[in-house]
């Protein structure tokens, strides 16, 4: 598994709901290993409630006294930052973090602070960088599981994971082909010409590209120009029929 | 404001809660219209617990009887899908969906359907593109509101970098919105049973449905929709005088 080596650490969460939502955000994006620094309550049927089926991670989930505990075999350590840090420290974004995690095979933590203060300066000395996600300036305090989730999205993506739905989605749709085009658009003009739509205007020409455009575009399917074919002769026969 | 065309439409949500978390996930990433269609519970202490400091957006946000009045004045409409469809539908990743999003100035509405089922087919034919994010095969739903911010955070940060040449690469273009596609669509049904299109099959819904695909997925223009309704109009002129 590509990103069996990233760890999400939580350190002293507040509400067991955002340990929950974490766990969810991480199995959704293929991560697996989770460990809790002193949370506040631990284990919590508002985590599991929230975790949805993610509840297995939360089993899992190693809870440590102290984050050196938790990060004792990481190479890699990155903390989240709600504020932007006025001390020179190496900075990533959301996507600068996930190309410099999935470019390693080096074990590593990611950590998420408290709700309403984040990681202290004790805990960003254990960081090699730091991680902010870019957000609105007047209004920048990230719920702690959807930084979670914006973080882990990112690695998914960076992972070159494609969904298996996706990648073996080859599309194998019968697409109308050029013979087929080019007669729809005889017959949709024969039946612009029997209603005297053409008749009207000088623009004939531009009339008739203007409707190539809209139907190329949505690029048809066999079936669909067979309806479209289908009501173009049903307007002819009505026409006939009450001549 | 770069992101004040955007509008996230949430469709009968069923936990108040994620209301306000992906209230204020939206308000994280500088977008503020929220409208939701029959929620289960709103307003609700719940979604202003969740929604911290983002509340002001739940009182802002317009509760919709209908998916038609929440979209009225939309020409872009993007459907959020969990489910890959096997239907070849235009189907974009969260940072195709911000690339598009914020390349238009066309009022566009980012739908988000029920915790647990989604959107339906009759919201998805609605939508001129889907919206999936990517994630891990076997545990693949993600919540609600932590797929507001995936999408509100690519957004944000799409929008972010558009400060440079790329802003004069806008789309301008007038596209039909909400009100003229349903006029349309009802127009284009008046016709068929006029021609006696719709009497002769037992397959009336799944004909409507192809159609709306077909005309959805092309993204019509205001220009190319008042040709369409001109040609419609042109059938019933004839249909009339031959009478």
């Amino acid at each position: 598994m590509p990103l069996s080596h990233v760890r999400i650490v939580m350190i002293n969460t507040t509400h067991p709901g955002n340990i929950g939502g974490a766990a969810r955000a991480m199995k959704n994006m293929g991560l697996a290993d989770l460990a809790l620094v002193e949370p506040k309550e631990f284990p919590s049927g508002d985590a599991i409630a929230r975790a949805a089926g993610a509840s297995d991670l939360l089993d899992r989930a190693r809870v440590c006294a102290t984050l050196d505990e938790a990060i004792a075999d990481c190479e890699l350590v990155i903390g989240a930052s709600a504020r932007l840090r006025s001390i020179p420290w190496p900075q990533l974004d959301p996507r600068e973090c996930a190309a410099k995690v999935t470019g390693t095979t080096a074990r590593t933590a990611i950590l998420f602070g408290r709700e309403h203060s984040g990681l202290t300066n004790d805990e960003l000395e254990r960081c090699h960088f730091l991680l902010h996600i870019p957000c609105n300036p007047e209004f920048s305090s990230l719920n702690v599981a959807a930084a979670v989730q914006v973080v882990a999205y990112e690695l998914f993506h960076a992972g070159g994971q494609r969904d298996d739905g996706l990648a073996s989605m080859v599309d194998e749709t019968a697409y109308a082909n050029g013979v087929q085009m080019e007669s729809f658009f005889g017959h949709l003009e024969d039946v612009l010409r029997e209603i005297g739509f053409l008749h009207e205007t000088k623009h004939v020409m531009s009339i008739l590209r203007r409707l190539r455009r809209i139907f190329n575009r949505t690029h048809l399917e066999e079936k669909e120009l067979h309806l479209l074919r289908g009501i173009l002769t049903g307007v002819q026969r009505r026409i006939q029929s009450s001549r």
